[in-house]
């Protein structure tokens, strides 16, 4: 039995820990889209649901509408600036929801609106299309 | 089949509705405890663990600092205010977690800081002493 029951330990373990390396992933891959520019790129980390919703000074509902707000308040690749994100903590919520805390930098000109940043707290969910944010609540805190 | 397929939907609708109760329940209950001055009694509503994190301007991690925090930021009854929860929407993850996005205003007399508020984002778990709030990302908008 020990050995088994040790075997099923290390699988919880290696599971939790892809699970960790694969959500980890669509976060790099969405800095780096958003780094050349991409927003449709950086948008793919979303789930392409009317359910995806994000949090800010108001509730957004809708991929398509999470979308027009990132094109709207990023209008050009100067404003987009270079993002990059930090401290991320990634805690499972059982084996298909797992939610990350994490800061975010932009890097920008003065003139394209200068420096910003804050913190988010993400909720993804395992799809069949791979770990997809489901909901993002970010804030801007200088 | 096709009864006993309608009793599994009937039966999964049901767990959803009361899962969704019990959680609005939770927050009921924190308004009411907040809003009789009763910071701890606000605070059964967190699981009461080193894990759980509350997300502001920074992270603070465990309860205990959490609690902590409440009492330096609302040192008496009168900054504490009325609290009231609007717009809640509950997002079940799987049977043992679940979102909760809302709104939040405290009604508070001008010389005790004045009317403020602002959106959060919730985690709960459900664990053997009921739902419980793991994490909760909290911004004040106004």
């Amino acid at each position: 039995m020990i050995p088994a029951l040790a075997l099923c330990i290390a699988g919880a373990a290696w599971a939790a820990s892809t699970a960790e390396q694969a959500i980890r992933a669509v976060l790099d891959a969405q800095q780096a889209a958003w780094n050349r520019g991409d927003i449709e790129g950086f948008m793919t980390g979303y789930e392409a649901s009317d359910a995806t919703t994000f949090v800010g000074l108001t509730v957004t509902h809708g991929y398509q509408q999470v979308l027009e707000n990132y094109h709207h308040r990023y209008p050009g690749r100067a404003n987009m600036g270079q993002l990059a994100f930090s401290e991320l903590e990634v805690k499972p919520l059982g084996s298909n929801y797992a939610a990350v805390i994490g800061k975010w930098r932009l890097a920008r000109e003065t003139n394209a609106g200068g420096d910003t940043g804050g913190i988010f707290t993400l909720l993804l969910h395992k799809t069949a299309r791979g770990w997809k944010i489901i909901l993002d609540h970010t804030n801007q805190t200088g």
